[in-house]
């Protein structure tokens, strides 16, 4: 673990630590925000997921998270979006390869060894965060677009693990967006069932947990269609009786201006699961 | 005027617009945010002057500003730091040239031209917000670094032109900066007594207007020595009974996460002194 950077916040500090990541296999940067509060007692943690070319730094530099973090106590930790570095397999386009890797773990050879972000971002980056900051056992997740799918479809996989569950304009329905069925076809293979165990839409009948999933989604944004399709999980959450607010926002966008409005919002929303 | 960005934002929008300044014979950009209140009435604007090496995104993407102007009902209007393209003059080095025009009037033949940023930001900039945006008359500036600078001497060299002004992290004498000692050597000559014309500390004394200068500075600023010296300043309005008030943030640097921290505080500052 190498401290990259560490600035002073809203009365805590944010900052980029570096490390190995063994499910990954190359170096990976995160962001932690630590809230004032961490300096005399373990707080809650809610974890990040951005969007396809992104960095740790996007939400970092543009989200405006920390001030509301500082407010409710919350330890802030946002994640790469994929494995990266010369050793680590591309491919051409924004939307496939590093800056892409869609939270699963792949199964095709090209991609297997190194994309597991699913296992980085479950397993390995809380194993680090709790051995290295004064965390408690309580974990939110959100994130934005391919992150916001892939908050939703890991709270969908691990009943139990996280308190609550936030998304901003998710790739709701992966199999059924040309970004997800790109990155699916190449990671996972033709196959559409095994995408299943990667979609939320797919997964939300078959959840063990009824944790509500919170959405918001601009009303002008530019991919709505045919990207991200927020509908296909509505239906698929009525079906299952599974609980969703999804809140179309009319008038915003896809980017992070969207998110700085409504960040607020979701960080309560997790406060109040998290405090609880 | 031509419209490059437009975002919904806390209920406003933020955007981004590009035009031909006739000051500084080329195109330049804007952001402008207009919060909601500009949909029924007029408001008041705040001017934002970037640091080196900044565009007008730097301020609109990270400083969480629109938050506060949409709560006080301000217009937040970002400039560029120069004049830049292909014809117009720059230089090695991020601190000279495009990216780094100081906010002044350049008097030596390579720059005279093109670097009239002063005429810009005082003049040009102003006549064009207001023929195409919702604004009372009432105005304020403020900045970050070199911008912070430029607020501070800007508002002194134009008394009853704002009605507050506000600096981050301002090069507040930089006549005895290297920052300021290479640009103004190049900008304006050798001759140190043309300088004083453009330094905030050596205008102090002659300005004409008692308006207080507010200034957030951070007690851990990685440039504060030798480049800011906020000390120069405070002695300068001391012998001129100039108002100050020159608050020392521990523990913060010179990045936007200490902007962050303290724009909602400067807003309000400005807030209170537009609509009084």
């Amino acid at each position: 673990m190498q401290k990259i950077e560490s600035h002073a916040c809203f009365g805590g500090r944010q900052e980029v630590w570096s490390h190995t990541a063994t499910t990954l296999g190359c170096p990976m940067r995160f962001g932690v925000y630590l809230p004032p509060q961490a300096e005399r007692e373990d707080c809650p943690v809610l974890y990040w997921l951005s969007g396809l070319t992104c960095t740790e730094q996007n939400f970092i530099t543009k989200a405006g998270a920390q001030q509301y973090a500082a407010e409710h106590g919350l330890i802030l930790v946002a994640a790469d979006t994929s494995p990266r570095g010369e050793g680590v397999p591309d491919a051409e386009g924004y939307d496939l390869g590093q800056g892409a890797g869609f939270y699963l773990n792949a199964t095709r050879p090209k991609w297997a060894a190194n994309f597991r972000m699913y296992d980085y971002v479950v397993d390995e980056l809380p194993a680090l965060v709790d051995a290295h900051f004064p965390t408690t056992s309580a974990r939110a997740i959100s994130g934005h677009s391919m992150g916001g799918h892939g908050a939703l479809m890991i709270a969908l996989k691990n009943p139990g693990r996280y308190r609550s569950v936030s998304a901003f304009s998710p790739i709701a329905a992966p199999s059924h967006s040309p970004w997800g069925e790109k990155a699916f076809t190449a990671y996972l293979g033709e196959d559409r069932e095994a995408w299943k165990a990667w979609d939320a839409t797919a997964l939300v009948g078959g959840a063990r947990e009824k944790l509500p999933l919170l959405i918001d989604q601009g009303g002008e944004d530019e991919f709505l269609l045919p990207q991200l399709k927020p509908e296909l999980l509505r239906v698929a959450c009525e079906v299952a009786k599974h609980p969703l607010e999804l809140r179309i926002r009319p008038g915003y966008d896809h980017s992070y201006y969207f998110i700085a409005s409504y960040i607020g919002e979701h960080i309560a929303h997790h406060a109040r699961a998290l405090h609880g």
